[in-house]
């Protein structure tokens, strides 16, 4: 009567996906090969059973599971733990990048494809798929181990460079050279991005989440989850970065919510419903004739894909510190393409650089190393084992070797501890710095268009000026006192008395005063250029920030006060007290 | 990047209703309110702010909405608890479709709209809107009061009998005059199709979830749930019903199981967010202009509506035997148009027989009646005491009296228990009719379809017939034995000793007899009509009938004992022992 065909193709994924979980559970196989399979048999491409009437409508609700996955993995992540293996992470990440792009052109180049068609190649086969992993490791009962946070850690760090590559992309697709500047300025503005997105979401969705808790009701705070989810992927999809990372990012910042487990609980059916779509239509999206068509280029890649993830990935988390058991568990558990491959295939379709066949030759790619991932995971600790008993014995002593000196390398105890200091000061300072850009960037893009139209530019402008230098003010006392005491402290380890003499105190003093000093205006020579669009004439620019300045001198203390109970509160969300 | 519209307009959609739901429960007013205000508001029709791109999107959405809140409903609902405002729900769905369609074609009439437009409006008038009562009943939390159970009731009467109000319509729209054998027919073919579903759904389904059950994996248990869900809607589909009544009825299947918590928990987050969807929705289809111009006929409808509904439902449900306060409730509940309203404008104007006007009309007393249930819910009860208090007395006593005059005529003690036993008696041959009825139905409908080309067609035919007949067996077997019991119940009360004499044993045991037989002549000249497509030369048939008769009398124990044992697994089923 008013049957949807959306609702048709809903019903039929769903019971599919419901007889096959059964299925696979029985057989202990993983669910995910299930749906996949499932996803071939209902395609539109295995006669018998075209049950599908619309694939828009699949591609659309699969989008949906990526959204769900990927919230619900932000849900599971911690700042902490990605901090914990952030230099694990960065290493293996641009290893694995670097190596599997020459790895995808070269290959490409062999099979005598344009030379467009070998970049995207490898650009496809560059970043791993964190839906599959997540279900993957979720399935096996592993995503609570130390190599899984490593791989969560790995992925976060390639998405970051993945919106970097597209731009990369775009730009050699167009220009048809590499253009290193937008590409920095990219990576630039995306971290931007993540850091003021994640201070403001932690002070600001927790206590918001505490609120809605106190009514008790169980569909008011899932509501309000989902509205909160879906209006912040709204929010990156409108600055054009991807949504798969606005709901990881959201779902992080409500991983600091005291509701954490409820919120978990309440979004599990849903990202249980949209996982199984998101699976199923991946097999719909295979056609077994270009699978025949490109068989031997796709099985190359495949086995290209495989080795190469798992040889680079377990070589970066080795280089970067870690034993050879936890490197090949890593190593192993990223030895696949997906979600990713398809965007950036269907990047160079729309940017009509590459050939028709790039698009279904990913998807199969991205299918089989799917269908092995579960596999590969398991046989990882075995596989460790063997590769250990077979390794010859020098080779062995070599890395046993690199194992003790990286950990010779590492700073002992006072070192440390003053490593440990200065880490957390710059880390500060830069935080500040990226609220400071945050609030200076808003300006000159949006206050002009906002107030357009409201008295003389000119006038406007200043007025604009003035009010972001005003609003910067506790960060930059903030940066100033930071830098001041990272300052004090490079000068007491530099300034020796038995060189610097009589002069040792003053010299210290000098030095002390100078670098802050020197950092806030160089700060503001940054900010200048940043909002050149908004910046008053010179005269002008001078008045204000010495107006300012007295302001900053004058309300000091308070200033101080402000900027450290905002600290506390950030500090206290991501460190909640024993109840 | 890849941005559909569709995500973006479920994260708008998402967001408002987010914002709306903490608003909302702040002010203590129902949250349904709210989600259509922000519909009004986010919609198409008020310029700043269109925020929505694509309205089909959204109707889908809301339908996936109303699949699941109906799926909702059916968990909640209990058989039991039906049959036992059955009487009620009965006289006041008819009493109040009857009037209702009446005073719409009257209010038609009376605006010189065209006469098929104002058949229309009847029709559009006569049924209340499943969804927003149960949304309005479960947030002011009265989903479990008597009154609630009879509302439900009666909405699932009115949902069967719109089933045949659409057949009637577009036999109307056709024809031009009323097909009541057309209408009946519908009305058969509908409730054989729940009974045998209901009877098929409970031995299989619950059996099926606590096997599933068993792997104690949350994940499983929920997409077989909703692959069960989505399946069956898909069936009902295909049998042309609609969405609605299958969610329902496949929930009602799934609360005799005893995984009906867990089910229920699971279920809840998925429908609380396609429910924000379907309420938003209507309110995203409210157009003011349409509004200001139809302001005058939409005002009178809206009254005549909720004046119309509370009379003849409080009415009917009075008549059934019900105190006043209860019947006001009920009707109070009743009083507004909603989903079945949009279907049959929809249906008029794929039929173009009604003006283009009709639908915006129709939506738009749907959300000022849906405006009006929640307060209407919660007036009921002052609103009764102020009919109490203003009666005149002779009124007050009159209806004393009719109460009274029911009890009085309720039958007693050994007559009720009497009443109860053939009650029951006369269910179970009718359930058991209803599935001998339907395995003739399937093997004249699908058995040539399916086995076309198999040999030669009478063969074919003869076989089927024949399959058909020995299926039946177990159920005809105790057809007839449940009414040899009923008849010889009769015997013993209509013939008495002091009439019959030394005749009475004979009597009795004739009229023991001849019922029976005569019955399951009947039944079977019923099903030879039935499947006259297949049905054999009667030469054939009467070998066939002879040769499954001996069957039957052969096996005779074996049949009781199978019959008896799916008796007992249904009635386990509902009837769980206690833990």
């Amino acid at each position: 009567m008013h049957a949807t065909s959306f609702i048709h193709d809903l019903a039929v994924i769903m019971l599919i996906a419901g007889l096959v979980t059964v299925l696979f559970h029985r057989l202990r196989q993983p669910v995910v090969l299930g749906y996949i399979v499932a996803g071939v048999i209902i395609g539109p491409y295995t006669p018998p059973f075209a049950l599908i009437q619309d694939e828009a409508t699949v591609k659309t609700l699969a989008e949906l599971g990526v959204v769900f996955l990927m919230f619900s993995l932000g849900l599971e992540f911690s700042l902490k733990k990605l901090a914990s293996v952030g230099v694990t992470a960065l290493l293996a990440a641009l290893t694995e990048i670097v190596a599997m792009v020459a790895i995808g052109f070269q290959i490409g180049k062999y099979f005598g494809w344009a030379t467009m068609d070998a970049v995207f190649l490898g650009a496809m086969l560059a970043i791993s798929s964190t839906t599959i992993i997540v279900k993957a490791l979720d399935e096996l009962g592993l995503k609570n181990e130390r190599f899984a946070q490593m791989i969560f850690g790995i992925l976060i760090v390639e998405d970051i460079l993945a919106i970097g590559m597209i731009a990369l992309l775009s730009g050699i697709a167009i220009s048809g050279r590499v253009e290193a500047g937008a590409v920095l300025s990219t990576l630039g503005q995306l971290s931007l991005f993540m850091v003021v997105a994640l201070v403001l979401g932690i002070l600001i969705v927790p206590r918001l989440l505490a609120y809605v808790a106190r009514f008790e009701s169980r569909e008011v705070l899932l509501v309000t989850v989902l509205g909160l989810c879906f209006g912040f992927c709204l929010l990156v999809l409108q600055l054009e970065y991807s949504i798969a990372l606005g709901a990881f990012m959201i779902g992080a910042i409500m991983a600091e919510s005291r509701e954490l487990k409820q919120i978990e609980h309440l979004v599990e059916p849903i990202r249980d419903m949209f996982s199984a779509i998101f699976f199923v239509a991946i097999g719909l999206l295979l056609d077994p004739a270009v699978l025949l068509q490109y068989a031997w280029p796709i099985a190359l890649i495949t086995v290209a894909v495989v080795v190469g993830k798992v040889v680079t990935c377990s070589l970066g988390t080795f280089v970067a510190g870690n034993d050879g058991r936890t490197s090949m568990r890593v190593g192993m558990g990223l030895a696949q393409i997906g979600e990713f491959s398809f965007i950036i295939a269907a990047l160079g379709l729309s940017l009509k650089v590459t050939s028709d066949f790039l698009y279904p030759v990913a998807v199969a790619v991205s299918a089989l190393t799917t269908l092995f991932t579960p596999y590969l995971i398991r046989a990882a600790e075995p596989f460790a084992g063997l590769v250990n008993r077979l390794s010859p014995e020098p080779v062995k002593r070599g890395l046993g070797y690199y194992t003790a000196w990286l950990q010779s390398i590492q700073p002992q105890e006072e070192r440390a501890e003053l490593l440990a200091i200065v880490r957390r000061i710059v880390l500060h300072v830069l935080v500040n710095l990226c609220l400071v850009t945050a609030i200076f960037l808003a300006a000159a893009y949006f206050g002009p268009e906002w107030l357009a139209g409201h008295g003389d530019a000119r006038l406007v402008n200043a007025l604009l000026w003035s009010a972001a230098l005003l609003l910067s003010v506790p960060f930059l006392v903030a940066i100033y006192r930071k830098l001041k005491a990272l300052a004090m402290l490079l000068a007491e380890l530099s300034v020796r008395p038995e060189m610097a003499g009589q002069l040792t105190a003053a010299s210290r003093r000098v030095i002390a005063e100078l670098i802050p000093v020197g950092a806030l205006i160089g700060i503001l020579l940054f900010l200048s250029a940043l909002s050149v669009s908004i910046l008053p004439p010179s005269e002008v620019l001078l008045v204000i920030v010495l107006a300012v300045g007295a302001v900053a001198v004058r309300f000091w203390k308070r200033l101080i006060q402000l900027h450290s109970r905002l600290q506390i509160a950030l500090y206290e969300t991501m460190n909640p007290p024993a109840p």
